[in-house]
């Protein structure tokens, strides 16, 4: 049935979600007394010291590293970045020729923008391309490690498209190949979804967001493996481990803390939940949509639980979008970064899609605040409203 | 009387201060549905990018900028490190001749620790010395301008003794004498306390901060003046015009401009209120504590009206926290940032202090919130914990 009011079914949990609301009394618990500066010696400033110490230690847990590894940014983002540039230019000022970087064609802009930096301070980069499923073939990789090869960024799963890569076996064959090689991950889509070890994996950074797993948005956090320092790229009074200098943002880490504490505890049944609610709107889909497709992986364990990203031909995604949206259901095409920037998917471009499977596509991504009803209004929705702008298709009359 | 329960005196408020509840109102209204990412084209991402253009047009009439020269960042120390690194490179991007900046030698870590980095990448970099008060002497700053200066940042006001630099006359003469130039100044602990007028300033870039405003940590802004553009230092999907990527913070963004907003209104109340307090501490210290001196200037007009620094010959600033925070008074030696790396104040340095002076160095600064019974208990708390201290002191018996 549909639900034509106007109430909202939000299926954009890629970009976003709410904040889980054992987070929000967590931080609520706190944000009175939070005027305490963890810089501060007195007992103010030590308690906000300690508050932050128990959310280290509660998002090292969820990814089985050591307390002290764990470095907070103010996100994903800065955390990339910290990782890839100020990684990059310690191999490179350790050793003049090291420089040259790898990493996919199919990263975040975060990377990818970080990549163009470097190059543009004579690094030199290699875009790794994918398959039509949207992954990175191995030895396309350890072909491309030569001896000035300092570090590959590889993302642990994509963001428009939930594709994940197969980060343990690429860090084994990469430092098979050349031992002093340091391996950074995004695994910005992956936490919460993937259950990710790091001693494991033998991963050297790792990339973190709180406002992906029902967090608040404004904080994240690097892994970074004891012995190994990038130089900093925001300098200051020495906070983190005088890694990134800055006031602490308490009330956010304490965030950031509660939110991995309850993934560690919920991560079987949210996933669980998850794959169900997705997997009946895939089947949905295909089945009652005509002349759409699904775009990434059909291996179940192979792609995120939470993304499904669909092409329906002969439909532009963003008036879907703005259609979806009068309906009462936010979803987007792909990165919402990239709404910034105007620009197609370059996911979708080095999977090899054409231009009107581009601008086709929707993505869909579903929440441990959704529930079955909201995806049955979904999919009628979507049915209803791909009809209509069908009818109105400027491209070909073919998909009517 | 002595107040001997652990009943807190807060008067770190350089360090941070305790949110306004007007602020928090604000944050609360807005967390449990700040779900959207502001750059989803759907409603929920619109509603929150609606409300960072809300809390930018607050910041901006507060500092009267236009709305799009207010760039958010996660903090004073990231609008330092973007101010400082992102506009020197950008300088020497255009002309690789313009490698030298012009500092002050009592700047915050976070400009000292950039100008560092600059100085490993091959710019030049002169540190103003400072007059005993910790002023900065024009004729100092005109002599080092030289061709190849692209860049000067003096801070507005100093976190440690609160000396009040004269920026307006800093900008009119370096601009003459190069009309070229960008001139950059670190506000964060100005803002609130002095009425900034940056079109009148004529000023290029300005660091902010919320925490030392009663707005929440983890958010600061950097005010670029149209038709500038330093490079970013945080790269990724364009968000703040393309200057600093990362998904925003939109809790801490709408908390930080209705800090603003209320400053804009309690400006004139909040500092006379503050200042009467701050000037009563300072006068009964003087009067009634043996062997100890104001540090920074004593014209009242030249001195942020919530710092006060002081020296007591004889006794350990440190033991001296520690003691005061046990009788539940909170305050700080100096710089928050500098207990990370357990140096010694380079700014009393720079103002030409002995080691024993700075030794005996204790910052009491006053906010908002505060009472005079709070600051009668202090003094009173004060006198008898110097005179423990003074008869334990390791240096000599001469104080006692």
């Amino acid at each position: 049935m549909l639900n034509e009011t106007k109430s909202l079914i939000y299926l954009d949990n890629a970009a976003s979600t709410p904040i889980h609301k054992e987070v929000l009394k967590e931080m609520l618990q706190n944000i009175e007394l939070d005027y305490g500066n963890p810089s501060s010696i007195h007992e103010l400033g030590r308690k906000s010291k300690t508050l932050i110490q128990i959310a280290r230690k509660r998002i090292s847990k969820l990814i089985n590293s050591d307390i002290d590894e764990i470095i907070f940014t103010s996100g994903g983002t800065e955390s990339d970045n910290l990782a890839v540039l100020g990684m990059a230019r310690k191999i490179r000022n350790i050793n003049p020729r090291m420089n040259h970087i790898i990493t996919s064609s199919i990263e975040h802009d975060a990377i990818l923008e970080c990549c163009k930096d470097l190059e543009n301070d004579n690094f030199e980069v290699t875009y790794l391309p994918v398959t039509n499923d949207g992954y990175i073939r191995p030895k396309d990789m350890i072909s491309s490690i030569k001896p000035s090869t300092g570090l590959i960024t590889i993302m642990f799963a994509n963001n428009e498209v939930g594709t994940i890569q197969p980060i343990e076996e690429l860090v084994k064959i990469a430092k098979n190949k050349n031992r002093t090689l340091i391996f950074h991950t995004d695994a910005v889509q992956a936490l919460g979804k993937i259950d990710i070890d790091v001693k494991r994996l033998n991963i050297d950074l790792m990339s973190l967001s709180s406002h992906k797993i029902n967090g608040p948005k404004g904080i994240g956090a690097l892994y970074v493996k004891k012995g190994i320092r990038p130089n900093s790229i925001i300098h200051g009074g020495g906070q983190e481990y005088s890694i990134r200098s800055g006031t602490e943002n308490v009330i956010g880490i304490i965030g950031f803390g509660k939110a991995c504490e309850i993934i560690s505890k919920s991560f079987v049944y949210n996933n669980k939940k998850i794959l169900e609610m997705k997997e009946y709107l895939i089947k949905k889909i295909l089945d009652e949509i005509p002349n759409c497709r699904l775009n990434g992986g059909v291996n179940v364990d192979k792609v995120l639980t939470n993304i499904a990203n669909f092409t329906f031909y002969g439909v532009n995604g963003e008036d879907l979008i703005i259609k979806l949206d009068d309906y009462g259901v936010a979803v987007s095409t792909g990165s919402a970064c990239s709404v910034n920037k105007q620009k197609q998917s370059h996911v979708l471009k080095a999977m090899g899609f054409t231009h009107e499977e581009i601008t086709g596509s929707l993505r869909l991504t579903v929440g441990v605040q959704n529930n079955m009803d909201e995806i049955e209004n979904t999919i009628e929705i979507l049915k209803k409203v791909i009809l209509e702008l069908r009818e109105i298709s400027p491209y070909n009359t073919k998909y009517h």
